[in-house]
């Protein structure tokens, strides 16, 4: 068996050869160590079978046998003090109807296991059990990571510390916390107090809260990486420290989206004092070796604006805004490496100039990637895992960090790309809503960082998805379970069944439409269908595929019947929602939605009868038919019709 | 309008008076405070906003417009340091389109308040509001408790947490903690740290999370009662300090349920002196003025079992083991006195000699509430309130603590009746389970202590019942979907649709019946049908209802559909869930409750055709059939069918 056999799990692993039984998962589980442990990996242990227990429901037995069946970790060695990129994360677990061993160089690899462990768990006529197989596992890349946008929307630790659960279980061990925004500056600095007291609302993280989410962190073998966005998005910083900005303020905390003006003051070395003072705070707080410091989307406008800063650069021979971002790019770099860390930016930090220590996260695109690492910098690639932009899971699948234009790097080039990292940017979610935006589609990204790249087939990793999206919610982690309560609040005092019915087939538009289609600003509520829906409708991709499988002849009988089926509960759910729509000021914008839905259902159904009857359908009507599928296309109350594709499937199916 | 209005609120409050117009609830919601104020309020104020922002999926706004509406809380002074019964709760709210104002006396009354305010709040096209009413509103019972067993399975604080949540939204305002068992002792002691030791399987509290706990129901204005019992039900002490026990031991933590034979032993000096020191300990970290000492099921096999225990008796002139028992109480009790707590206890420990001091919680029935509070003892009913014993809301609900044989108290002898409390116990409950168990009926329980003794429509209730559930959803108590998931996890990789409908028509079979069908321990997975069911199946009350109207003749064509829709579909789920039944160790036991779901629903389906053809059916077929559901009603796989008897009613309204 190679990785892609059916092994219900995600990330794949890098070889697994299925034995024969099982190994039963019962009260009795019991979990031994041998060779190295850490107090790390007793929590591991502890946290291990607490998620086996819930998974379960099995009591843990007080005193199990001496002769019941043992899970034994067997770690060579410690990983380093402060995790470092290059530390082996490796695994081998050899599962048998007797035993278990895990066997791995560090703790990480030992944790790693465990994770593949859980997820092996299934529920047979005989029990719960797993079974045997032997997987040895490394991951593809080193740097698999996930970036919460904490600035535009504060999201709380609660929120954060299941994100850390989830991102265990996927194998992600890169947390990046974007902590500053226009819209906000997040985390408590004892040297510059104003910074949260005029800048955050009242919404920050503590350092001790950091602290503390650093060593969760580490305990899942996940390493914490502060980003402080500069000089462009760091507008809140201003309303505290109006020095430290190009312009003349008054600064405020930024209400809407979008890039704005304010950018620090490259030209002033009061503003490399701050930041010094700054970097010699946060450097102390967060041990991770990497340190990022943004550099994206500064629109120069301020520097344009102020003659002293327009005299300063040519005094300097800067020619234009590019040219002063790359200077202020370096001193920063040069702070952030005196203080020992090693500086992350996005894109635009690279400049002719920028040393070679600097690490490159790829956001525009792969050409960018490719660049830099065939120049010799260290990269990531986060272009393609926008996970905010409400792609489908596929989407973000065939992004390869090594495909296209890094493609066709040397071997010694391509051991410049690190990896990558999903972004969640947080103009369009909520606390409530994050979560939901963030699994299961990050799991399948997971999948892409650490399994071999032969590892592409969809209909597998869509199947995998839907099961590891029921065991994210044996972690704890509730985004299906707060979806629903969503559409109960939006039916109201209505009918929660057929607004499900709705719900079940629309999505938020892709890419950044949504926020061209109504205002939002950061007090806009996330509370309408558009937010409650998942980003991927799973019902209207499995119809879309029955469609092209009757459009292509290869449909089975069970195939046209439930087609058929979705296509008149679609039509006829209009007048069922009708009362429920009218009652709630939440749902009220829904009704051209739903009559949407009914009108796409039923040029379908008459497809569907005339692709079963063999009736054929002139020109005329079917480009009639297309037309208003087109229409209905088309956005309504920010949400897409899902099922519009498949119903003009089949429409260009019917004979003509 | 009176009480019994339609307020979709629980309990009902004692006076309210509905104006017109609505109060809008949106991000701009300001809460200001006039009068007296403290912390506890302002933490409260803070909840009570989360609340309503969780609520209504809306941010709240950092700073809205000085003439945006505002929530007045205008408070007349504190409450007592420690909450005491006589502590005055009563608020009065008033809710006006232009703004709310609410009045107390005290934090506690205020508090309330908010909770009615929170409940009021609804969704309608113009958005959230709550209507404009006048409520005048305190409580009617003064003790309004819930008793948490921790001793038998133990229950991890964030259950407790959210439980005391619940409390609040209900206006329960006691939390008695049942801390120690055969089947564990769950509070640290510094002074004898082999309780927890030797007695809890390393599952037990510590002191700082017992003070962190009552300060979180302080804030909540509800009062933390302990309950060490002695001196049977102490068999997990005796692990650690065999000393205590009559017997020779030794002692080990009991894994199964009943009374067990193991008791303090009352004869030796040594038992009291320990029990001293223990008490100084315990009543130092517990605040409230009350103490429970336990006192139930004390079998006394021990005492006849030991000679020098029968010497000391005969030497003490004591005849008999109750005797023996109420010599022990009365030595708590002074030991209680000495420490300045006022003992409570069950009905077991009213003796002729008992002090008029001690409070009796009566468990056995209300005669012996009666008998108490006749005799002039302070008591609280829990017989009647048992919510372990999978009874539906309904019979919980026409428990009077003043009804019955209280009735006929005089009014000064009523004045001993404080109130009442629920009991979980924890035989059948596991911390994944319990608050399925606690929710929604404890609301009900609720109202019946707080409410005017004429609040007593049951439509009325099981209406208000189903909204309350969802409002605590939104306290985040997880209880329905944690239903749901335990039945996914028993569908395992099977349809969990078609589970769910047999799981909507089943229920554990009531009071002490489930036992006595599958030994119980507290090893055993609570982790089947029985255990993700509600006690209480809704649609088939529902289905019931209907069934009445059909036989009566009062059934609309609504009814008819609904009734035979259901049949139907019970009638037709077997063959479906056959293959779920036979993947999954958790549901192959239920093929039997699956197949008497379906033949139940042919004769049901049979029985309506009659009706609506108004076809005779012969006795003799009527009574086979009869007899079938009798059979049917007969538990399986630890479920009772509980459509059964709407069925019956149908089958007997046929015409001969």
């Amino acid at each position: 068996m190679n990785a892609q056999a059916p092994l219900p799990i995600m990330p794949l692993p890098a070889r697994a050869t299925l034995g024969s039984g099982n190994f039963v998962v019962d009260g009795s589980l019991r979990v031994v160590f041998e060779g190295h442990t850490e107090p790390r990996l007793e929590r591991a242990r502890q946290r291990f079978l607490d998620t086996v227990f819930r998974r379960t429901g099995i009591p843990q037995w007080p005193a199990p046998a001496a002769n019941a069946p043992v899970l034994t970790i067997r770690t060579a060695g410690p990983s380093a003090a402060v995790q470092e990129v290059a530390d082996d994360e490796s695994y081998r677990l050899n599962v048998t109807p007797t035993g278990v061993m895990l066997e791995a160089p560090t703790p990480l690899g030992a944790m790693h296991g465990l994770q593949t462990f859980l997820q092996l768990i299934k529920l047979t006529p005989e029990g719960f059990v797993v079974p045997a197989v032997t997987i040895e596992d490394r991951p593809r890349f080193a740097w698999r990571g996930l970036m919460v946008d904490s600035g535009r929307h504060f999201i709380p630790l609660d929120v954060l510390y299941r994100t850390l659960d989830g991102m265990e279980a996927v194998k992600l061990n890169v947390f990046h916390w974007h902590l500053s925004e226009d819209q906000g500056y997040r985390m408590e600095s004892k040297r510059f107090p104003l910074l949260t007291e005029k800048g955050s609302d009242g919404l920050y993280y503590t350092q001790e809260q950091a602290k503390d989410l650093i060593a969760y962190a580490r305990d899942r073998g996940i390493r914490v990486i502060p980003e402080f966005d500069m000089p462009g998005h760091a507008g809140a910083w201003f309303v505290g420290y109006p020095d430290l900005a190009s312009g003349t303020g008054p600064y405020h905390v930024e209400r809407h989206w979008g890039v704005f003006d304010p950018a620090m003051d490259p030209t002033r070395e009061s503003t490399y004092k701050f930041l010094d003072t700054f970097f010699g705070e946060m450097t102390a707080l967060f041990p991770d070796a990497y340190f990022h410091i943004g550099g994206d989307e500064c629109n120069g406008k301020e520097w344009d604006a102020n003659p002293r800063i327009q005299t300063w650069m040519r005094e300097h021979n800067l020619k234009n805004d590019e040219a002063l971002q790359a200077y202020f790019t370096t001193r920063v770099q040069e702070l952030v490496t005196k203080h020992h860390k090693i500086p992350v930016g996005w894109d635009e930090i690279l400049q002719p100039t920028t040393p070679k220590a600097v690490v490159i996260q790829s956001w525009r695109g792969a050409e960018s990637l490719a660049d830099a690492a065939r120049r010799g910098y260290n990269v990531i690639l986060s272009s393609g895992y926008y996970i905010d932009l409400s792609q489908p899971a596929s989407e973000h699948y065939v992004v390869d960090p090594l495909a296209g234009p890094a493609g066709i790097l040397t071997a010694e080039q391509q051991k410049h790309v690190l990896g990558g990292e999903a972004t969640i940017w947080s103009e369009l979610v909520s606390p409530e809503t994050i979560e939901s935006r963030i699994w299961p589609r990050t799991a399948a990204i997971a999948e892409r960082f650490w399994s071999p790249a032969n590892v592409t087939d969809m209909a597998s990793m869509y199947r995998r998805l839907a099961i590891v999206s029921e065991t994210l919610a044996w972690h704890g982690i509730p985004y299906a379970a707060t979806s629903e309560k969503m559409i109960q609040r939006i039916a109201g005092a209505g009918d929660v069944d057929v607004l499900k019915v709705l719900a079940s087939v629309v999505q938020p538009p892709k890419g950044y439409t949504r926020e061209g289609l109504k205002p939002y600003t950061s007090l806009t509520p996330l509370n309408l269908l558009v937010d409650a829906v998942p980003p991927e409708s799973d019902e209207a991709r499995e119809f879309g595929e029955i469609a092209a499988r009757i459009a292509d002849g290869s449909a089975s009988a069970e195939d046209h019947k439930q087609a058929r089926e979705w296509l008149t509960l679609w039509r006829d759910n209009d007048a069922a929602l009708e009362p429920t729509l009218a009652g709630s000021a939440l749902a009220k914008e829904l009704v051209p939605v739903s009559q949407g839905l009914k009108e796409s259902a039923a040029i379908g159904l008459a497809a569907l009868d005339a692709i079963e009857k063999n009736i054929p359908v002139s020109a005329e009507v079917q480009a009639r038919e297309l037309a208003a599928l087109k229409g209905l296309e088309e956005p309504r109350a920010v949400l897409v019709l899902a099922t519009v594709p498949g119903v003009e499937t089949l429409v260009k199916a019917v004979r003509r």
